[in-house]
């Protein structure tokens, strides 16, 4: 999977909107809107940050990111909104429902069942929302 | 890449057995003899689940479960041993150094700097002590 | 307490489903059938692994194993339906009321007050459901 | 900031009443009004060794003691309705809104951004729930 | 077991002073001896809250408390020094070692394998220092 | 006391060097130095965001955003490295000694006993390295 993202000429700003929104999707516009009256800088540096300069990194595929991501956020067990983000984004950036599955099983081994456990039923709730394409397409 | 495990006929123990040699190889045979005075039924059981039952599954790729698992281990912050076994078995199924800098990088995110740095840490040491030889023949 | 759990002989998946009714009782059924359609391979791992194998060993009394259960699961603090599930277990293994107080009162001195709270208000809720036999039938 | 507390003739019981009434204040007596039925003990041991000797302790004034809890029970993501209460201190002893706002976006370089992110959340709920006097008459 | 502790008419500190020595032993002096040039008060509440009010408290045995601290501290993974003092106090208020192992064992159900490892391996190290006398009558 | 980063013109890696020689001294040199041959551009980073960015903010003194460090890395308990270098940072942006202690000593409310005494012996660790000059003169 290449990475699309923009050449380093583009502000790590602009390239951090572009990776959300083609990880994260709505979610990920959703939580920028909600810093608006409370933190709106602390929407700027996640853009630019998390965004602009590590998932913009072209040294490793957006998928295998989010397999990271969600393996981290379940292991940890206390981050259960950005869990069911990036178990949405692991769908958009092409990982399938099975795949995802097995990332939160395999984390009773290392964090635990009810790590597991509350990573599945997150899964769960998630994948209830989103019409069952399958992950046919990879994307972005 | 396929999964080189047996056919479920094997017992659990013996899939976990050839599991955990593809994956940790000789760092696995090390946890399991320090197990043997004081929990050697610990050690069966390390043998059976995780690597009998978890890794031995066929729906996700040996390079993305330690993708999974390094993140995990990082993230969480309090398994040095086990993330630095986790570092070389990452090289053993065909991570690159490369990549798996790339994770420990995304964990700033996600469990904060210090996560990161110590995971980095820890890679710098495994990356020390091995020819650089992993990289290029994706094993196993 | 002698450990109810039936002879080897019996196959992992048969004993801890039997491990798993008597101590989580009608709780642990519930879990297992909310997995059924999301990863039913993993109830059969935690019916085997944690009811099966660690539950249905005979060196230390349920009593005991859930006084350990119910401290991690306060102390961690990141699984509260799993630690709402022990507390019953507790109850439904020979724990008292009191006793269960005890427990997560002595967690504030390893994990904080905030997890001693919210292990005590986790605790009201259990016993604000269950009728208050104050556990004067130690099971199993 | 002077330490408005009693001399240590008072007792611990009592000394913590008041410093839990001057910090909490509503909040602190809705925890331990919640306690009465189940831990009637730990409610007293949380006005004596939390309030009655540390938060009572003339080494540090109250503003910077909030913001180590502030950050402390942010970082740690496990302790939401503490969190809350204590953002609700932090206003009580002088912190601004925009200092909170601060700390709790400094957490995601230590905890990462979830963290950074749930804690800010749960200041947006507290401050939606209080009077913006700003807290332009530092308290106590 | 019945409770050692003194009457109420002793003061905390001194409760705890017999607490500590009860439980902890030698590794408890160390721990207070330790303080002295850099927090003694803080001794002075360690001595007070964990051992002068909560292990004295009737309403729970030495043995199901340590069983309790030992869990937490295995499964939160992050108190090394602690979880070793603690497994030597479990010796010594009556845990064999087999049933300690059982403990440790059961926490990779709850906090994952690392977690148990790590635990097993403090108990390993304890082990080997003390001579094996606290194991041989099997209490209660 | 005043902010003394430089003015939004410059750079965010040269406000972050600024800021990262004020605070962390030496030891922030170090952990730079050590990257530069596993991951120099996450020294970019740190030096970008938690120090260009976030400790270069006007809306927080030093001193605040050091206690708020401080506490977070000892009630998370993982982190031991960083730990010390804040403690050290700390000291030099006006710290003293004494105020430190109290606030690890707090930590035992939020994250445990074990949390604040790993604290305080990191504490005597870096105290007794430095030369006690650091508390009289404030820094920056």
């Amino acid at each position: 999977m290449t990475q699309p993202f923009p050449a380093p000429a583009t502000s790590r700003l602009e390239r951090g909107r572009q990776a959300l929104a083609a990880i994260d999707g709505e979610a990920g516009h959703r939580v920028v809107a909600a810093l608006a009256d409370i933190a709106p800088d602390f929407a700027t540096y996640l853009l630019e940050f998390p965004f602009g300069d590590i998932y913009s990194r072209p040294g490793l595929d957006l998928r295998s990111r989010e397999i990271a991501t969600i393996a981290a956020l379940a292991a940890m067990g206390n981050a259960a909104p950005q869990l069911k983000v990036h178990i949405e984004a692991g769908l958009n950036v092409g990982l399938t429902r099975a795949e995802i599955v097995e990332i939160l099983m395999q984390m009773a081994v290392y964090a635990g069942f009810p790590a597991a456990l509350n990573g599945l039923f997150a899964a769960k709730d998630v994948f209830a929302r989103a019409p069952d394409t399958a992950s046919p397409t990879p994307a972005p």
